[in-house]
């Protein structure tokens, strides 16, 4: 604790850097810091958000006192509704091909972390948002009736990724994932916690940051050296190696279908209709 | 609807060109085929059977009306009591080869197709016959108390070759699958659905094609592109292009392994006991 | 039957040869043998343990009257406490690859067996004693409220080698082995058997071993060719094949691990604990 009162704070130091992402330490563990999503109204994925994302965890991962991270929304109701349509809509292939890569860094800088990452799922979490939920080691969501969570990228008309695919397969296993990417599902929260997407759910009345710090605090009781090296050289490590063969050409995919007349089109219908709704 | 007048159906063409295999369109739906095995009494799956079944398939993918087919016995009772015996007793190495060779096609014509297919399992369905059911987007299974599933070729001295194994695990798991596979077991429909080998059950006063229908429906709600994409690019990819790597010498093995004098000689006893009893 | 009064039988030989193992014939099935574990107190996996574990497998297989074993305790209450600490305190790097590769061998041998393998765990079974219960065919555990299992290998600041995981992952699926390997989790029996790790639990008042027998017999009603060639060429054969590239790679990763002059001080501090107990 004494350390706060010696050197500036990581989260002083996000607050002031970084809008989209606001990072503070527990105030009950300061082992523990929490990463809140701070882009309203959606926390749409864009491309600052998931720089500034990369950041906040590069920060914590290099400040030698901070040993887990939760990742919450700011504001419950929407966890994160997933990637930005305005960086695919209009833009030039650099612009994706950008844009792209930094949702591959800012992923694989989630899905390895040395933290242990819990994910405190307080809102819709569709496609992106799935996506960081289940890069995380551990998921509690709010036990909300409107509350949904998984890869409906095919509802949109878009193939989720294999990389997104591969730790959704990890938690709901092959045949569960099989299906509801062909039907582009969204679970509630109790089907989420019945396959497996979710680890459990938290009631209203609770306050889920400090259920994920009860949990993170449980991982914290094994050494930190066995834990990260069995995420790091066990049980992520094939999806770490594998993804660093396929990155490229995930790019050249992404931007190829992006750029495809037929999808703008869509894209641009999909734009319209969100001004409409905002005015 | 219009298009039934224009030109001959599928349905027309299929009924002339092949009688083991029936192809209808279905009367609500006409995005949706219906291809009944009718090779009393038991469906078995011999080379001609197979290359029925693919050239319909086949034809099904071709006409731009159709989206999805629904796969089952013309017959209930018996879906398909897997490979034919006869194509396996007596034969000289190159026939083995083609016989095996037309499986292989047969297979993959349905794992892959761009259809979205579902299994209507109105009967038991053991070893290929669950292969065909494993195959499809969707299983549903008639609740009949006699009917069994499963992959049983252990039971009569057979190695499920393992491009059987690979969708079976993907339904039900490694262990349940390395478990029924050692035992040789036919699950019951309620054992079938509760380890994930079938999607539903449905009750003998349904009509099990309708029940297939409706699910086949949810699936067409998605966009086909995103639905083959997922299921061509993601979910079967790599099953898909290992079993290229594999076909050719899996065609060896299955000639050298039934061109075995104690094979051949188990299966001529087994021959025998079918003539006998059918006498 | 006839046998066991022509040559000397398997049982004889073992237990002249390895006072640790202990080889019999099940009296009521001389197909069966059971292979009971008898290094007092913990069952402690020491290189001369495990080498005369290879052994008594290795008879075993080449005695053309046994089909199947059942692995057990001598004495219930501790099926094996996995790895001996001894083999790794104070070791030189030449004895620390004789150990691990002893290890290897062993776990390679019961793995592959072409015996059918039951693990009859009648005590606690964490880390390396978990190994031996996963690399079986078939578990049956007693059902004792003090027993427990799992690789618990981080609670002790160790990672599990992951060939311990890959048939962790094949019992209980990949997230729930994740948790269980960054928690260090020992399940009781009910939660083993709520997850997959064990299929069966036993009434303490039932005899164990005839459980098992009961069960093997239930495998043996397959052919061996069948049974033998669906474990060592279809469910097991890809990790077979993948511990024979990465085997020596591991004895090099062990030996450096644990010459590491913090691990060597933490087992230190771990084996003065020991000695201050057992005075």
């Amino acid at each position: 604790m004494l350390r706060r009162f010696l050197k500036p704070t990581v989260s002083s130091i996000s607050k002031r850097a970084a809008s989209s992402i606001i990072t503070e330490i527990h105030p009950e563990n300061d082992e523990v810091a929490i990463v809140k999503m701070n882009a309203p109204p959606i926390n749409a994925l864009s491309k600052t958000f998931l720089a500034e994302l990369e950041l906040a965890i590069d920060t914590l991962e290099k400040d030698e006192d901070v040993r887990a991270m939760i990742l919450t929304a700011n504001r419950p109701g929407i966890f994160s509704a997933g990637l930005d349509i305005f960086e695919m809509y209009g833009k030039d292939k650099e612009s994706l091909g950008e844009f792209w890569t930094q949702l591959q860094n800012t992923w694989l800088k989630l899905y390895k972390s040395p933290l242990m990452t819990v994910a405190a799922i307080n809102g819709t979490s569709p496609a992106g948002g799935c996506l960081l939920s289940i890069s995380c080691d551990y998921r509690v969501m709010a036990d909300h009736k409107k509350f949904q969570i998984g890869l409906n990228e095919t509802k949109l008309g878009l193939v989720a990724p294999p990389w997104f695919v591969k730790p959704y397969v990890s938690c709901i296993g092959e045949r569960e994932a099989e299906k509801a990417l062909y039907l582009g599902t969204l679970y509630s929260v109790d089907d989420a916690l019945k396959i497996g997407l979710i680890d459990e759910k938290v009631d209203l009345k609770e306050n889920i940051v400090d259920v994920a710090l009860e949990r993170a605090e449980q991982f914290l009781e094994v050494p930190d050296f066995a834990r990260i090296g069995t995420k790091q050289s066990i049980t992520r490590k094939d999806t770490i190696e594998w993804f660093d063969t396929i990155r490229e050409k995930d790019v050249a995919v992404f931007q190829h279908i992006v750029s495809d007349k037929k999808v703008q089109g869509a894209l641009g219908m999909y734009v319209q209709m969100l001004k409409a709704k905002s005015k």
